[in-house]
């Protein structure tokens, strides 16, 4: 490939198979500079609104403004705070503001530079705004990157509800640039492994034995390691979101690890535990969960745990007494009837949604795992 | 058939054809009382959040409730104030604090009884609390049963711009009684009307002949004649969005008069005319154009203003200097590049979209009108 190639550092690419909302995700190191080739399509003569916070855009805004500006009508940046508390309906009235400020119009095109925050803030904008305008994700953590901005899953929280009020809204395109990870703190991109650990373990079982084999290079963060894994993990979000974009069935699946960790994050008013942290013991406690009720062999337990410890990730359960445990489950949108909805592992790269289980059943889970703790 | 039959009092069905998104539109006189059965696949074992305003409430929502509480698992109410500058953000949040204390669910269902604004922001709470829950329109006003209650556009507005935060959402169902429009005052049954008429033009010869002849009944409200046009009007909307969902195109034939309409209400800051009474002079206006740039006989512009004139709507174009009209034009969205973009009539019953007006002729025909007034 020559130097001016839109495609020099992309390694790959996947498609998100939607019909007329299908979109493409560019995976690639250090590819932002090519923003202008790579988005063309999308953002050229348009009016981009960058939405970002002030860390990211100290990092990486400007390096994509200045590639987007070269083929875009204008590119004006609005940044919002960072933090959970600040996903909220005030400060997605602020960006309505910034949007009107900055005159956008049904063809104008939000682009989303940060992690799940930014791009579930700025996804909702985009979603409502003129009820509906153009929409690019470029998320800059390792979770968003693998998960969250992929799938078109955009909200903001309510005091009462994490992601209460959002939408299914579809990118046009993601452009995920591994670069960006080097900048993010250790802990962050571990925490962003879990997910990936996740992903291989509900879909792909080459993908867990390729982090299995290549754990150290993957988190030295290597180029290629790391574009490879980016794309195993976004193939599979892909055909779950394909075949089930609002989440009337199957996409439940990628909640694998879940519904523990909920509870783990809750009972650690979120403060303990990072959310890849919950699902990785909680990807533990499902695994548990499967061996008493669906005989799920120990080894596929042991083989994720040591992978977990691997990725520096935490695998004891926590300890609250039994009724802490029994009121955040029953406080679980998942709960109906004294059932509890879980997505139980069948085998590496296999899981199925399975809402029979007893919440007796998941607490005595708890249980044991905490005596092994 | 009989007395049991849930269609007793339904005079007319119309199917909004949107694949998977398709609905039904149950017309009749008297059919409130029914809902628990009109509505039954919809609301069946649900929660439902009946979003209303006081005076329809006690006009009608008892009455609903009571109706549907024969199936429904629980219907809780909410009431928003009346008035287009109640239609934003703040009471849209109310709204969503609303559904978290009745604890809805994504399987519940917001009702919305009333006019535009009630199902606009109902519409809106509907399309993204838990990313989309059931909706079910219930329209009171004609506006609303003729054209807002169909298509699925929902909104807030902001400040700086009318429905500008919104999406595009469909009802699970609509259900229109024409027993409603007995309580509205005369003034807002006639601006309805406008609409009816501006349907007619756009895209049913067959319904503007019937309006010219059948005018005084249907204004005193005559349940079948009522029945009749208001399903005329559902099906061309339904023609239109089933085409069109989300306005790329052939949807903004619906925008008849509202160019010159949307001028009119902007200069006389909303206070002088309804919307359907700016539409009525717009939609003369329109003619007038269409005869300037395009030969239209001035026939049709006659045919229209008798019916107008018939319907007690305005048909005198509003004095203002030149200048204002300059001004009001160029804020207009629908203004690119100096062209406006106009729905012009071609003969009753239908018209097309036309980029390509100069701002000098959309200024002479005002005008020339104004001569006239």
């Amino acid at each position: 490939m020559t130097e001016k190639s839109p495609t020099k550092n992309i390694q790959a690419q996947v498609e998100v198979q939607l019909d007329e909302r299908s979109y493409p995700i560019y995976i690639g190191h250090d590819i932002l500079t090519q923003a202008h080739q790579i988005l063309e399509s999308v953002i050229r003569g348009k009016k981009i609104l960058l939405v970002t916070n002030n860390e990211v855009y100290d990092l990486h805004g400007h390096t994509l403004q200045l590639s987007m500006e070269k083929t875009a009508q204008e590119v004006q940046v609005v940044t919002i705070p960072d933090g959970e508390q600040h996903k909220n309906l005030e400060i997605l009235s602020a960006l309505y503001d910034a949007a009107v400020e900055g005159n956008l119009e049904r063809s104008s095109v939000v682009v989303a530079l940060g992690g799940g925050i930014v791009g579930d803030m700025a996804g909702l904008l985009a979603a409502t705004y003129m009820r509906g305008i153009g929409f690019v994700q470029v998320p800059t953590t390792l979770l968003a990157q693998v998960d969250s901005s992929v799938g078109g899953k955009v909200a903001v929280n309510h005091l009462r509800g994490k992601n209460l009020i959002g939408a299914f809204y579809q990118p046009q395109a993601v452009l995920i640039d591994t670069k960006t990870l080097e900048t993010l703190p250790e802990r962050e991109i571990n925490a962003g492994f879990a997910e990936v650990i996740k992903t291989a373990m509900l879909g792909d079982s080459n993908l867990f034995s390729y982090l299995e084999d290549n754990i150290d290079n993957i988190l030295k963060l290597k180029p290629i390691e790391l574009s490879h894994v980016i794309a195993a993990c976004c193939r599979v979000k892909a055909a779950v979101v394909s075949a089930d974009e609002e989440e009337h069935g199957i996409r439940a699946i990628l909640n694998l690890g879940h519904t523990y960790g909920h509870a783990i994050e809750t009972l650690t008013n979120y403060q303990t535990y990072r959310h890849g942290e919950a699902v990785a013991i909680g990807m533990i406690a499902a695994c548990r969960l499967a061996e008493k009720v669906n005989n799920l062999t120990p080894e596929i337990r042991e083989r994720l745990t040591k992978l977990l410890e691997k990725a520096n990730l935490p695998t004891q359960f926590p300890l609250f007494p039994r009724e802490k445990w029994q009121m955040v489950f029953a406080l679980d949108k998942k709960v109906k009837a004294g059932n509890v909805i879980f997505i139980l592992p069948e085998r590496i790269g296999s899981a199925q949604i399975v809402n029979t289980i007893p919440l007796e059943s998941a607490l005595e889970v708890v249980e044991e795992l905490q005596k092994d703790s």
